[in-house]
């Protein structure tokens, strides 16, 4: 890869002028053939009526349609996660029936009706809500991502994995929520100098129970009522969950059952035994809650093949669990030389953003990655430099630079390089 | 209502003090319930695993769950439309399963595997384009609304028809749209000077064939080849659609088949018999593709009912087919007085805008009604000013002001006024 060739000056017409011809060049036809696809044969589908109409609406049901890969604990009931394929997923947006999923003992069954929501503890009054009451909050929408602070955790594998990005990568999905600020609520139920931190649980036979700092519960964290529009998914906590921008998933509680104020954490075992990393001194270090700055190229990616020397459109995700990404930059000689990649706009706080950089294969092998950064300067570390300074204990957090390797058949891998 | 308290010196924190406990009043609980709900009863879903992971997820199954409503025409396969339930959702995005749906002869199913799709007439080359080409070209995502030209025709009869706002004024849908600016496949194929319009037709079985100026075919068309991160849905036009964004949903051609260059529109049905605009002098207007400034209160709406005086939000969407929206108003009082929403950020060009605009109902009939503005200056009309100017064979491009009236049993209904 000429990588002065996908700087910033590189444009589009360069790009059309460059590939002589086009990408669509061997398919080019003549007038007479495209005449002859309009006006010759008729569309097999011009002739019989199509399907009817749908109450709602399903995607295309084939072998090659994008699916949730579940890797479940067969042990343990509803224990495990389904991914994002983002390695099949365009934009930024995730479709709510492919948001990742990770349950510790499954989906609850919640009834609308009856679900209530208690604030408690260092409050003036405690406060109920039910569904109804809730609805009557003024709302907010925000476009934000949802990370698992295990996601990409099989990078602290010595050896590669070998999976579709999504399948290594998609514990990440981003969509619009709406819902009613959590400071609206406190408020009203009025805290307490002690109110130092927030203990929310959920409904979930796991008994989730998680402890945030008092300072985020008033800041930008929402009570989710709906997801891309609609209300929100069992799966994803109907009928309210927390959203809470930046911050692990697990934090996010689903199903709230009730939100604690207290002058010091819970050190429930979500607190403590799981969602901490461990350091090299073998002390674990907990309450980290906020996501790095972290990107992939979703395409081309492991899985994928390029077909043929030529024009290829390097397309991925970047974001940060704190503020925008202000820049991504891409390399198709494993790091030697970068270029930057264009940001699709809208760019967002704490959401998925996509970049993309045009690139020309010629055939040889290369090594793709991505680098992010993001508005408080930071940048997505090579994997060196993180096991270097995380040790090889860790499990949760890993956000160092994701490496592919494009070999001269044209398949994708995944490598440490 | 006291519009003044809805200016913009209406703060979140003056409504919580004003609200005398909140919302949540009535539901006040005293430390100790709140603490029994917490430590005393356990939740069933506490003592059950609850449902494992899937590997595309769907909405809750339920009778109150949001539905598109189909009007569907029995006497001709697959022609008609299904409504996105505006009063059932937030925010600004609708999923996918809810896009609404507006079909002259069914959704045909087409083979990825050998579909094509052309590019001739007045062009240099003509091209041909399977999906694999499509996929090695530069893309770009935007978030777009699409709005059927008919949409919220009811609105011309001279009774107001009673119907969720969703089942009058649904047929428009908000998307993250991905895929190829048409911009690009055009210059590849070389426009020659006569190339004035592109005529783009549809593999569904009523051949939907229709003229775009070439103008806006360069501007921002885009071959969508994802909806919402997802690969564009059989009803939506997998597997390649146009979006024209701001322009009426028929040039929006799904299932596309080829595009033909030419100095002159096709004449097509679509282009004369239907989706013209008849004027009171008996003509009618031709090639009026550009949806106007709109919005309409979703909660408040029809079909839903107040429970009590008190805070409501009201709530509700705003678009332009032209630039972004710069300012809602919001009347309680059939438009005597007025009072600004907030806009929900981002506020985005050609997109679904969300408003809110917080209100105390006193409990008396009240006249609820909106009003947008577009970065053109322009602004809603009201019915009568709409018209007056456009008479009573009007069918599509209905946008003037809609107007709720809220009964003091806290009903809500349909209303000219």
């Amino acid at each position: 890869m000429d990588t002065k060739k996908t700087s910033r000056r590189y444009s589009r017409r360069k790009f059309i002028q460059h590939s002589a011809g086009g990408v669509a060049g061997a398919l080019v036809a003549g007038d007479a053939l495209a005449a002859d696809l309009r006006h010759g044969e008729t569309p097999a589908s011009w002739k019989v009526p199509g399907r009817g109409f749908s109450n709602y609406g399903q995607p295309r049901n084939s072998r090659d349609s994008p699916i949730r890969w579940i890797s479940a604990d067969r042990s343990v009931a509803g224990n495990g996660v389904s991914w994002t394929p983002l390695h099949q997923l365009e934009g930024t947006i995730t479709p709510n029936g492919l948001h990742f999923e990770r349950h510790h003992n499954g989906v609850p069954e919640v009834d609308p009706a009856t679900w209530k929501m208690t604030v408690f503890g260092q409050v003036g009054k405690a406060l109920v809500f039910d569904l109804n009451a809730l609805h009557r909050y003024p709302m907010t929408s925000r476009i934000a991502f949802i990370e698992c602070g295990g996601n990409s955790n099989s990078m602290w594998h010595p050896q590669p994995t070998q999976a579709p990005a999504g399948y290594q990568h998609g514990l990440v999905s981003c969509s619009e929520w709406t819902g009613v600020p959590l400071s609206i609520l406190l408020r009203e139920a009025g805290l307490k100098p002690d109110a130092k931190w927030l203990v929310a649980d959920g409904l979930d036979a796991a008994g989730v129970s998680i402890s945030i700092p008092i300072a985020k519960a008033m800041d930008d964290t929402i009570v989710g009522l709906y997801q891309n529009g609609e209300p929100v998914r069992p799966e994803n906590g109907f009928p309210a969950r927390l959203l809470v921008p930046g911050w692990e998933g697990i934090v996010n509680v689903k199903w709230l059952n009730s939100m604690q104020l207290s002058d010091r954490p819970l050190m429930s075992r979500f607190d403590t035994v799981s969602y901490t990393d461990l350091q090299k001194n073998g002390t674990a270090e907990r309450f980290t809650f906020e996501m790095g700055v972290k990107s992939l190229i979703t395409s081309p990616s492991p899985g994928q093949s390029l077909a043929e020397p030529g024009f290829y459109e390097l397309s991925g995700l970047a974001w940060t669990g704190n503020g925008v990404i202000t820049r991504v930059e891409v390399s198709a000689d494993g790091g030697n030389t970068w270029a930057k990649a264009k940001l699709q706009d809208p760019v967002l706080d704490k959401a998925l953003t996509r970049f993309r950089a045009p690139w020309h294969w010629n055939g040889a092998r290369a090594i793709l990655k991505s680098r992010a950064y993001d508005a408080l300067g930071r940048v997505q570390p090579e994997r060196e430099v993180l096991l270097q300074e995380k040790g090889s204990n860790h499990y949760y957090h890993y956000n160092a630079i994701i490496s592919w390797s494009v070999d001269t058949d044209g398949s994708v891998h995944h490598v440490y390089a």
